[in-house]
């Protein structure tokens, strides 16, 4: 659901080339630009807007506090055959993501699979940007996060979880990969404060007050809901076991929060991505075709609403896509003010907007 | 919930012993019939009866239609330094589930994970029977198994994927492990039935009639709604792919039914297994401390309703645990009319009730 306030169009390249330009700009050393730039760009383009180009004024303000590192050195040791650790010494997350998957591929190559957890790391956007690096090799890729706390714990006044997602990425036969990368809140924050600037009543089981009571009004919204109560609620806790336990960093509601703490803050935060070849298991090219059947299957369910289609899971983001690569990446009046303000900031040039 | 209907109790270990003298008695050989007399063992004993004792006279009569293999043997191939495939040869699944977590766990210890799919598997009962085995290792078993199909797919009219459980155990410092061992439905059939049986309104959004509209009349449901809509239809698509297209098995609504397809139908089920080592990643003692501890923050979160815990995943079953362990496992009256046919046809000794 996007907001429907005013936006303008910029050329998908060119959000691209805007967003590197920016982080190098800002002091960024050009790897950590570059992998930045593509996440928030992946984002953007599949129409995770929460994760794209809009984050950009906050990395900046990330990186002039002190929070990232703009110059880190990523530092991996290989554990076992299969597992290691890379240690993301503060820098953006998305870079120390894209390392530890192409890490975690190069395990999987040798060992069947690889697994890599991030410490010392930060925000790294959406998920299914790393778990697609694995998908190019024919293997099946993982990735999860936790977060700043957000999740009303059942029956608790209070929230502890974040919105913890879970990714699972795997290739097809004739398309982009299959991809599930879902928080494990019934909605995000990002979305509720959309249902406000439209005037809606929220649906049922979404957000709490700052009592832990439920409520439909968005303003009122200070906690989020799990999906499927203590189910959602057990999913958020396996993923922090991953993220924050073997990672070593701070779990539950000792996280630090993404937009309240100072930016002079490191976030602290924890990544686990996992690679699984294919071909370990069953012949890579049965398994694309059987998962596009599989799909295509879904797809071809009788509609409840003729008008809507039946989709699997990355289904909109690929018709976003299509979209956006066409017709460019919208962005909003109140974002593309902030986006003009840190030009003016960095004196660098701004973003031109499509014909 | 538990059904109101009356029951007795037996101890647990009389249950356990009067499974594996029942699986023998029709013929099962002695690994299938402790493995999976454990299993259903260890479902009872915690609560979660779905899956428990009351299945003997079900998987009798699949042994007796030939659905069950009951002397299978059970063909293992290390397929990669931490991966490998398990024919099941149409056995039990828990016998074959316990044997691939064995094999994970194997594999595990050499290369820092292990991943076994097992095809030409059968019903497997509760997926922490298999996941619980990795934590006495001190590694994080998780286990994944597809079903029935069940579940409507969203805007769909129609069910597709079955109740595909999600399940990750880890160790803990001072209790048995954290358990999470959820189905991608709100509420499973049985639940479902037991609503029925008390006469209750369903909550919302957990059954649909026939067209696939939802319904809060127990009886009308057919098809069961997943979790946070098309999120828990996502993890459900996920857990096919696993269990599903890794292990070459029919996936979908092409997945047999276990109590409808004739008991002579071979189920072709996959599950996927998976042991992950603590030390890789973490001082294992600091990890379990450190869960420990989370979950005991999460416990003390302030209550909404005082006369409920705040509970992490598994703590329900840990307390019932402890209960059918002291006052043993509660049988209705229509599990117990069908346990005493069986032991009529097979001629074997009742089991004995509490005193």
């Amino acid at each position: 659901m996007e907001a429907r306030e005013k936006a303008v169009r910029f050329p998908a390249n060119a959000v691209y080339d805007f967003a590197e330009r920016t982080l190098l700009s800002a002091g960024a050393e050009e790897s950590s630009a570059k992998l930045t730039a593509r996440g928030l760009w992946f984002a953007s383009v599949r129409g995770v807007d929460s994760h794209g180009v809009r984050l950009l004024p906050h990395y900046v303000k990330a990186l002039q506090g002190g929070r990232v590192n703009a110059n880190p050195s990523f530092t991996f040791e290989q554990t076992s055959p299969s597992t290691g650790r890379l240690d993301a010494d503060h820098g953006f997350g998305h870079a120390a993501g894209i390392r530890a998957m192409h890490y975690a591929i190069d395990l999987a190559r040798e060992a069947g699979s690889g697994h890599v957890v991030v410490f010392n790391s930060s925000h790294c956007g959406t998920m299914a940007y790393f778990a697609f690096e694995a998908c190019r090799e024919d293997m099946i890729g993982t990735a999860y996060t936790h977060a700043t706390p957000k999740m009303r714990t059942p029956n608790a006044t209070t929230k502890f979880f974040g919105t913890n997602p879970i990714c699972l990425a795997a290739p097809m036969a004739s398309e982009a990969p299959f991809c599930y990368d879902g928080s494990t809140t019934q909605l995000s924050a990002n979305k509720i404060r959309v249902y406000g600037e439209r005037g809606l009543e929220l649906p049922p089981l979404c957000g709490a007050d700052e009592e832990g009571r439920e409520t439909r009004v968005p303003a009122e919204v200070v906690q989020l809901l799990p999906i499927g109560d203590y189910k959602g609620f057990g999913l958020a806790m396996i993923v922090d076991i991953l993220c924050g336990l073997l990672s070593g960093m701070p779990v539950g509601d000792d996280i630090s929060d993404m937009f309240n703490d100072p930016l002079s803050r490191k976030r602290l935060l924890g990544q686990f991505y996992s690679a699984l070849r294919i071909d370990v298991f069953e012949d890579p090219e049965r398994f694309k075709i059987r998962l596009q059947d599989l799909a295509e299957r879904v797809r071809r369910q009788p509609r409840r609403d003729p008008n809507t289609p039946v989709q699997v899971p990355g289904d909109p983001e690929k018709v976003c896509q299509a979209d956006r690569e066409a017709n460019g990446i919208p962005v909003g009046t109140k974002e593309l003010a902030q986006l003009e303000s840190v030009v003016k900031e960095l004196g660098i040039e701004p973003l031109q907007v499509v014909d």
